[in-house]
């Protein structure tokens, strides 16, 4: 597996080997969320993807990537959830086998997915370092091929697909916004924003219980321990190496969220753009309500990258 | 205003006049829930209809039906939330006044939206007579324009565009299933699907604690009084006396479903849909679960009719 950052030649192969696999998810509008904002928000919903988050653009580009021989002893990889639900939903697709390694504190519904998709699921401690050990040993006792949750070409050039289907759908943008966790998504986008329109700006949302990225940036050296406190669960990982690199080279601003500010944003999504989008999305409407000023009368793209929740527990 | 029943051109003409300012909303697919009922189902999201119903739908082709004289003061009319709030949108959209009498126990979320729409509220007792007792009243004060929420032609026309956009995104179905409460949607959704496909099934869908529908095509003769009582706010209303006699002419077969069934199938369609879907729209899952073998192998169409949803206030 190599970590380089995928080219857009990458990602459009991506969007052609996914496509019989992968949902083509709506843009939606709404007339008072652009009044609020005082923009022209896009919002490409990959909650409505198939197992209900981005990450199946990854692991499917991921899975369908190998030779029948590397394909043989299954995949493996280490994820809060939705990760690891869409490399069980693509493994499936290929008949493969799947292990995901998850860390204690996941949110039920997701392990829940991910067992009914039909992966193995091997448990441990919830950090960064705890997961990739765990990984590690699965990988040496199967002989499963690791792809990696966002520190992988293969999953950064699937979830860039994301974005040539927002501009197709949308028309030029001045902006995008994601959220930022590993940084897979944003390095993946960035790429295939600036290879299709280069002088869009792209803004990456980061809740400030787990702003690495942003002090990474700040600091101009990678921060390499923290302990994340949010709530948002999809994105407690440290910034990849060669992904914080991609938000230097396509000069990303990340903008730092509250929890209060993100589940206030979930409610306003929930409530008026009628979708379930997860915690983690709602970073990117809290961004652009909080930075409203700078995205006054413009057109932005915004992807709510997932909407797998317990509707048992609300944070609200 | 007459309550004749739309003919098919009427329905198509309602498209044109309303498509310059309704959203042409997406219709989702889901695999799980495909599998839980063993058919292939076609979900058509009017809860992302601009004001977060279907109702938009016939309340802006009343609207622009009117002449400039006729519409000099106004529309008026009386609802539980959704068509109100229709009514107050598509009035704005014509610069015209529009008086919305609702009845005490009304969803707070829905009146709230009501008035941001810039409707003038007038309260009203719960039952159907107090309802149009109050909108008479406001009428002769007013001058406004009376467009009843269901038993009125272009409202019914304007809700059967439903249909033909839905039959355009999906192609041909065996069958489609509304809600029903006062009728409109499902009268004008009739007329348009056997104008389209003579061979459609037409199921209707409503809480068995206000089955009146269920209850006159049993017995042959309208039921006239009724006290409600189901969860289901929007779906509280009597049919309309021409509405029944369209489910008797299109053979609509109707299901009931419990207040139970009916929460378990919102709840569904949050978690796996991730759609936010007012409780009266969910019945229509209820009622494919409650009799999923009759469904088996078919192409189905629901419509979620709204999804306005105080999300403090969840009926679980």
């Amino acid at each position: 597996m190599s970590d380089a950052l995928p080219t857009l030649s990458q990602i459009q192969d991506a969007a052609a080997r996914i496509a019989p696999f992968a949902t083509l998810t709506p843009v939606l509008r709404n007339a008072s969320l652009d009044d609020m904002v005082g923009a022209q928000l896009y919002f490409k919903c990959e909650n409505l993807q198939r197992g209900g988050a981005f990450k199946f653009r990854g692991a499917c580009n991921a899975v369908w990537s190998l030779t029948d021989d590397e394909a043989r002893c299954g995949v493996v990889t280490h994820s809060s959830g939705n990760h690891g639900n869409a490399l069980a939903m693509a493994a499936a697709t290929r008949g493969i086998a799947a292990h995901v390694v998850v860390p204690e504190g996941a949110v039920r519904a997701k392990l829940e997915a991910i067992e009914r998709a039909g992966a193995i699921l091997h448990r441990c401690a919830p950090t960064t370092a705890a997961r990739e050990a765990k990984a590690a040993e699965v990988q040496r006792a199967t002989g499963a091929i690791l792809v990696h949750p966002y520190a992988d070409t293969r999953v950064m050039a699937g979830q860039g697909t994301t974005v040539l289907e927002l501009l197709k759908q949308s028309g030029e943008l001045d902006g995008i916004v994601t959220p930022i966790g590993g940084g897979g998504l944003m390095a993946g986008c960035a790429i295939a924003a600036h290879g299709a329109l280069p002088s869009i700006v792209m803004i990456g949302a980061e809740p400030s219980g787990a702003s690495d990225a942003a002090q990474s940036l700040a600091q101009s050296a990678r921060i390499e321990h923290f302990s994340p406190d949010t709530v948002c669960d999809g994105l407690r990982t440290l910034i990849g190496v060669t992904n914080l690199d991609a938000l230097r080279e396509h000069r990303v601003q990340v903008i730092t969220v509250t929890d209060e500010e993100t589940i206030a944003a979930m409610k306003l999504l929930w409530q008026t753009l009628k979708v379930v989008v997860e915690v983690s999305s709602a970073t990117v409407l809290a961004a652009v309500l909080k930075q409203r000023e700078q995205f006054a009368g413009r057109r932005i793209g915004l992807v709510l990258t997932g909407g797998n929740v317990d509707v048992d527990a609300l944070p609200w």
